[in-house]
């Protein structure tokens, strides 16, 4: 056999190691000492991008330190930064720094989460998250679930496992209740999972953006009466637009009494319960029967991060495991948890890891701390809102507030997004709420101050204001 | 308002930042020294770690690095190291310290890699990517796709595409086709998607563990009579058990003719294609219509990292997109790529980056020469199980072997896994074949050497024979 079988191939010496490492540590810091201070980042078009890393599939190597800086340039300068203190647009993305070193042991230690056999100590750790959240959202002692990569695929997760549950393999007659806010990942969920459009039921929320109780139940009469199944409702707590809650406590006892599902999607607000300030405004979320959350939200996990809680945590094995031969080694206890078993991926990442050392570094009093702060600073935004001119569209609710100017159509206000970055001092976004254009800003960054949101809402008021069609 | 608003929340200063990062870049390095001597891990049982971890969610935080260490300890130090040059069992995943600084940046960044507005310098780069796995793969020009979480979510992905671009909202009336050798998560994946088991025809595979063609046409003409639809046929390129790759050259041009999708799960094999050496056993790969390939595999990527490729891109935003009033800033060129229209996931982490920076790293070339080396490790390991009295199930395929010794019983095989685990030299796994217990050797890790494998063959032999019921 030829002699290059036991060769060094694609190797670094650990000195190779030590110097790309310590250039990587030395950008992420700055990147963290520059979350109030930089730029909010830029947005190019794509004639501006043309060209840019579009090359042949390269044949030899290169330095990676060389490359990491045309990275952070060309790829990572050419971004809007989702971390700034004053990223207000969307829901921001605010990491913090111990998820991140957790993140890097892990990508490091490639810490593989599907098996018990493989896996033990990070499934270990999963659980004691996953307990740990489920105390967080107050659901019932037994209640379980797992992490995934986000919101949408927690949202899959739980929609399958309830359509497994409630409706077996012939599902077809089923149908599915929902108010116009909810999330695209909850109706981008249900098409994954087979359900034709005829099948999801979109209500017109209230003017609280809620979902009106009346018009659930009288869905589910019309449905009932023409046959069909009604079997599972999706309640948000925290919806994307104004941070509105659905009505837990009323709606829940009733579905359950209707034999439906209620599955929250909490990937926002569900964690804002970490606070005892907060948590009696998510009252009866605790009581569904799957949730969706997202600890890259509110515990500022770095992305991506999010899970599924399940009130009969059982329920996620029968929808989703499947044992082929090569896995048979695998099977021992009925108590060692395959978290492979319980959703969609086989090979996982260790996403347990990053959470646990953050809430073991900070404790939870921390978070709940800096949650009221998050909470307070979309208060101050709104009062400000207010002095300047602009109308509220809604109360600002669990660090969101949707506004627009009574003097400025709706082009004047997407343009002002536009005219923000431009600027490079903040983000804010735009929605539509009752036809009209509105703008809105999550406060959800713990290094956000009273003065980042109210200068970002004096410059909004400026660019609104000067963006009028005349 | 309180003065505390604007307290310091869940802050690090430069220099603990800076403590932190050294310690965990040295664990990093001394994980990637000991790839090749450290022992292969732990598998300790539900009772051995019953009260690790589990406490009362901490209300007060902790020193990080003291936490750091103990999670290293006792998580990660009760687990396989699946990262060990010797980790032979199930498919390996020998992440590259490259791919993990590259992990470690993106998480330092919070890099978001959804939408063009956002993250536009992230998207240009995963476009790169893409093009050049299509490259790799033999794709024809103008496909495309993207990066998912690994191979059961690019099965996933790939499959609804299939199912809205072939049968649309009403798919009760279609079949899918695949050998007993594909790969759990294509089942799983065909579950999630709403599929009942009647509608999925698993067929026997033949003496080479490839799907049989001719029972193929059968099942697909059966199927018609009976006036269901047969509408997708999902091929392997490299199956979990054996390395088996399907007939793609013979297969393909007949499904295009019978209007028949074929989905291949490439995540094992497909991108062994970037050697030239390999890609004549995947011949006809590249016609496919939709592919799954797992850079995390044999691109070394740290998990996760799988990709979906299709012949026609522009299935994936036709399955997939849905524009809520909340994203509307986001559309204003149609050549800008929102990724989170192309797949499930709406926040999704800069994936493309570990991949962009290990290829260009290293070039293609030096993959292909390490590709090259595992796939002959492989044949050096069966040569040594043939010398040691196994027999082999199927000749080497693409850096898999599957073997049993004629004078073990089944229990004396699985228990050789165990025994293997507690030597603590190396690990190896079992699956099923043709009703018969095999012993499976993957030999994925650049790291690996000639005696690496051949120490473990000859610890097999003494393991399976001393495990032989007397």
């Amino acid at each position: 056999m030829p002699e290059s079988i036991d060769a060094p191939r694609l190797s670094l010496t650990s000195s190779e190691m030590r110097r790309l490492a310590d250039h990587v540590v030395a950008l992420v810091i700055e990147r963290f000492d520059t979350k109030s201070d930089s730029p909010i980042g830029k947005r190019p078009t794509k004639a501006e991008l043309e060209g840019l890393f579009a090359e042949p599939l390269p044949a030899k190597g290169d330095d990676p330190m060389r490359l990491i800086d045309q990275a952070v340039e060309q790829a990572f300068g050419n971004t809007i930064r989702v971390d700034h203190a004053r990223y207000f647009a969307f829901v921001p993305a605010p990491n913090h720094f111990v998820g991140a070193m957790a993140d890097a042991l892990c990508a490091g230690f490639n810490a593989f989460a599907g098996t018990w056999m493989v896996g033990a100590g990070a499934a270990q750790v999963e659980l004691t998250v996953m307990e740990w959240l489920r105390q967080i959202v107050g659901m019932p002692d037994g209640a379980g679930g797992l992490l995934v990569s986000g919101g949408s695929m927690a949202n899959l997760t739980a929609l399958v496992a309830a359509r497994e549950a409630v409706l077996g393999e012939d599902f077809g007659h089923g149908a599915v209740y929902l108010s116009d806010q909810t999330h695209s990942s909850a109706i981008r969920a249900l098409k994954v999972a087979g359900f034709a459009q005829r099948q999801i039921r979109v209500l017109p929320s209230d003017k609280s953006f809620r979902l009106p109780f009346s018009a659930l139940q009288a869905a589910v009469s019309e449905d009932r009466a023409a046959g069909l199944c009604p079997f599972c409702a999706i309640l948000n707590a925290g919806t994307t637009n104004t941070g509105a809650v659905d009505d837990f406590e009323t709606i829940v006892p009733w579905a359950r009494s209707e034999g439906l599902w209620i599955h929250a999607d909490a990937a926002y607000g569900g964690l804002a319960a970490v606070s005892p300030n907060q948590k009696p405004k998510l009252a009866g979320l605790g009581e569904v029967d799957s949730m969706a959350i997202d600890p890259h939200k509110w515990l500022y996990a770095p992305i991506e991060c999010g899970g599924v809680l399940m009130r009969d945590f059982s329920l996620l094995k029968r929808a989703f495991k499947i044992l082929p031969d090569y896995l048979l080694d695998k099977e021992r206890d009925a108590g060692e948890v395959d978290f492979c078993d319980h959703g969609i991926q086989l090979s996982r990442s260790f996403r347990a890891f990053k959470v646990w050392l953050m809430l073991k570094t900070f404790g939870v009093e921390a978070f709940a701390e800096s949650v009221d702060h998050n909470v307070r600073l979309a208060e101050v935004a709104g009062e400000r809102l207010v002095a300047k001119g602009f109308e509220l569209a809604a109360p600002p609710s669990l660090g969101i507030v949707a506004f627009w100017h009574p003097e400025a159509d709706s082009a004047a206000h997407r343009r002002a997004v536009d005219r923000l970055i431009e600027d490079g001092f903040a983000m804010a976004s735009s929605t539509q709420l009752k036809g009209r254009t509105a703008l809105r800003m999550c406060t959800l960054s713990p290094l956000a101050t009273k003065e980042d949101v109210e200068q970002t809402v004096d410059k909004l008021a400026q660019f609104v204001l000067a963006s009028r069609s005349h």
